[in-house]
């Protein structure tokens, strides 16, 4: 599976880098995860890719149930995600996931995707979660 | 305004602690905010603190809800918070506040909760958020 996201802000803090270097060693195990900052995403995503928008507005899913989500993916053979966050509105997502009824800094937005990425691995493969 | 947090779990990431060092250089101009790590909290929680369980059956607000409450909080003269992260189940909080339906690692939950207090002051302060 291949995973891309695409962060139409910029994110410049140090700490923000190092977590997602982090868990993406640590996800390197599971996909190839690409992470890309563009104001126009339109121009770079991929028509064969399965676009997740993260929003306040979408619907709220539990950890099992967001790697209920990517398990079926997989199986129904889409095995390229964008997952989208910042202001896109000119991009139609296939689905709209909400973390929470809060705003997040956007930094720490993109620290929450990658470590739920890394926990819907972990569930699908019946890999009790280690840090 | 007084905020203990209290974490009966042990958090290592170095990119954890350099977040909430910059979160509570900010803060400082807000409130007087303090980290502990405890296995035992019931027996460093003043009685006179009012204690929010953070927990996913718990009840989510927007950042502009938890902001009014904390608002609120200062208005009604409690004006010691504590903020309780992990296994305390012998606690019998104030309020139980679920930051989402998802699961999530110790350390980054410790920096949404910070970024939310810093949020909050924000948005009481009538002031812009700035990074």
């Amino acid at each position: 599976m291949r995973i891309k996201i695409i962060n139409t802000q910029k994110v410049k803090e140090k700490y923000v880098m190092d977590a997602l270097e982090e868990y993406a060693k640590r996800l390197s195990a599971y996909c190839k995860i690409e992470y890309i900052e563009n104001r126009n995403p339109s121009k770079i995503i991929s028509n064969k890719s399965y676009i997740i928008k993260i929003d306040t507005n979408g619907e709220q899913l539990s950890s099992e149930g967001l790697a209920k989500e990517i398990k079926n993916l997989g199986i129904s053979g889409n095995s390229d995600i964008t997952i989208l966050l910042g202001n896109a509105n000119n991009i139609q997502p296939n689905y709209t996931l909400a973390i929470s009824k809060m705003d997040f800094d956007i930094g720490i937005l993109l620290i929450i995707i990658y470590e739920q990425i890394y926990r819907a691995f972990r569930i699908i493969n019946n890999a009790p979660y280690h840090k």
